[in-house]
């Protein structure tokens, strides 16, 4: 079973052993470029057509192409065949801004990295689940919160932090999980000068409080998160109380649960939380199971 | 003549119009990895041991292996060599993190992009200088100031903001000169909380008040800059008194001139801020030459 398939938006299966990508492409060079990571599962893609609806959003956000959603969907749909459906896969669907000058004659291309470059480079790769998600799951994970330096008003007025877009640019996010993992923690949740929670640097966080689950909301600069709106629809229909709201730093000390939310981990409980320990209350044990409702649903790309 | 010449890391020249990077390397996935620009100028790099030496502090930033410095120095001559003395060029260093789960039996190979790889992506990528830059160092350029967003006090506290390190994850970057064109500006600056000065998206401020230049102190979060102290070295020899000072928005405003300087472009002066205009003073007229001779100047790696 090989462990990775590589397919390009044109829909060719590609030897993933093989190189892909030219060494002048804007998104090795900049991180110029966007993202999205899917959980297969049975061979589906969760809840692709939100994860299309966002690709679209972070395009849009970056200043690219929009992105040709049918494309995207016949790619993801031969990688998930190659992959099968007996195991779970990751799904990346990468785009970038595509290579330097590759229009040497158009008005993009005078080698200048910051201009408009038609041709952008897009893939699906395949690759398996990493060995962390099954305990994170399972037993939950500790977490530390850390600074992200910014206040949780400056999305609006500056568009130019790309906040709520999925970038290639993530060094940032990779170094505050190995700082984590440096103070003995599976992750990170960041916080605004405010002291208000943002988001875990892949994930979205959710509270909850006995029949209540609340997120920050997206103009607070975060990234909107595909898993926490499939929980919160699933939770909804349950009954539940589902809100957007900012909360602080201190809210997640007297909540009664804490979960990071992702599309690969799906429901991480935190079980731990700069050194406090967090048991799961009853009232929470059936988050993971509206989780796995909410991203199996039928999305259309207009429930974003 | 090539417009771009490509060699590895082993000092292999290859083939710029074939695939280099498979399509699992962390750098195109994630933006980890760094890099450095460097100017070809008569057939040598400039101020190379400066900039291999901020590789090196870059690379400690991100965690990364000690780049092998001998190794880089070789590839980037075999580079210079086959791009020729007769024109300038942009000179590439690249360097990720490597492929993900390169090694599948290590520590490192569960498929966690956050996780070490042991085996790190090096290149070398030399492309024609963009056709911005002669205007920019004849005419000058018109700026805006945008808000970054942090405080110049976050630095030392979170260094999982990796400020300071030149990472490949340059999206916010790119989109705020994207930004500044909408504006119908060349290039911009960033302004700290404080509305403190901090630094171009690729380049260091200098302001100049008659024999006095500044330049924001590293500690403030910006990245230090070559050609920015190649300036210093020259024009302390000269007589001037050069300062790492933090200074305000209003300070551009009173400077006798200011400048944004750059590995490839050098020493290009602000004619236009937030639309006031400058003209150059005869104070300011030797500050081109005196950064052209620093950067020619023979560097050493402890001189950084």
């Amino acid at each position: 079973m090989a462990d990775r398939v590589l397919v390009t938006l044109d829909a060719e299966v590609r030897d993933a052993e093989a190189p892909l990508l030219y060494a002048d492409d804007i998104g090795a060079l900049r991180g110029d470029g966007i993202f999205e990571t899917v959980l297969l599962r049975g061979g589906s893609a969760c809840a692709l057509e939100l994860h299309l609806a966002r690709l679209a959003r972070s395009a849009a956000a970056l200043e690219l192409p929009a992105p040709d959603l049918d494309a995207w969907r016949f790619a993801v749909e031969v990688a998930a065949d190659a992959w099968g459906g007996d195991r779970e896969g990751v799904l990346r669907m990468i785009c970038t801004r595509g290579r330097d000058g590759a229009h040497p004659s158009g008005p993009a291309g005078k080698g200048d990295l910051a201009g408009p470059q038609p041709d952008t480079t897009g893939y699906v790769l395949v690759t398996p689940v990493p060995e962390r998600v099954a305990a994170a799951r399972a037993d939950g994970i500790s977490v530390i919160t850390l600074a992200r330096g910014l206040s949780d008003q400056v999305a609006d007025t500056a568009p130019w932090l790309l906040l709520g877009a999925k970038t290639l640019s993530y060094a940032t996010n990779m170094a505050a999980l190995r700082f984590a993992a440096r103070m003995g923690a599976d992750d990170a949740i960041f916080t605004s000068t405010e002291h208000r929670v943002l988001e875990g640097p892949r994930s979205s966080v959710v509270i909850q409080r006995g029949k209540t689950l609340i997120t920050p909301p997206a103009r607070s600069g975060v990234l909107p998160g595909i898993t926490q709106r499939a929980l919160f629809a699933e939770a909804e229909r349950a009954g539940w109380d589902c809100r957007y709201e900012s909360f602080f730093t201190a809210d997640l000390i007297t909540a009664d649960s804490i979960w990071l939310l992702s599309s690969v981990t799906l429901a991480a409980r935190v079980n731990r939380l700069d050194g406090l320990r967090y048991s799961l209350p009853e009232s929470a044990a059936e988050i993971p199971a509206l989780v796995d409702r909410g991203i199996a649903r039928e999305w259309s790309v207009t429930d974003w």
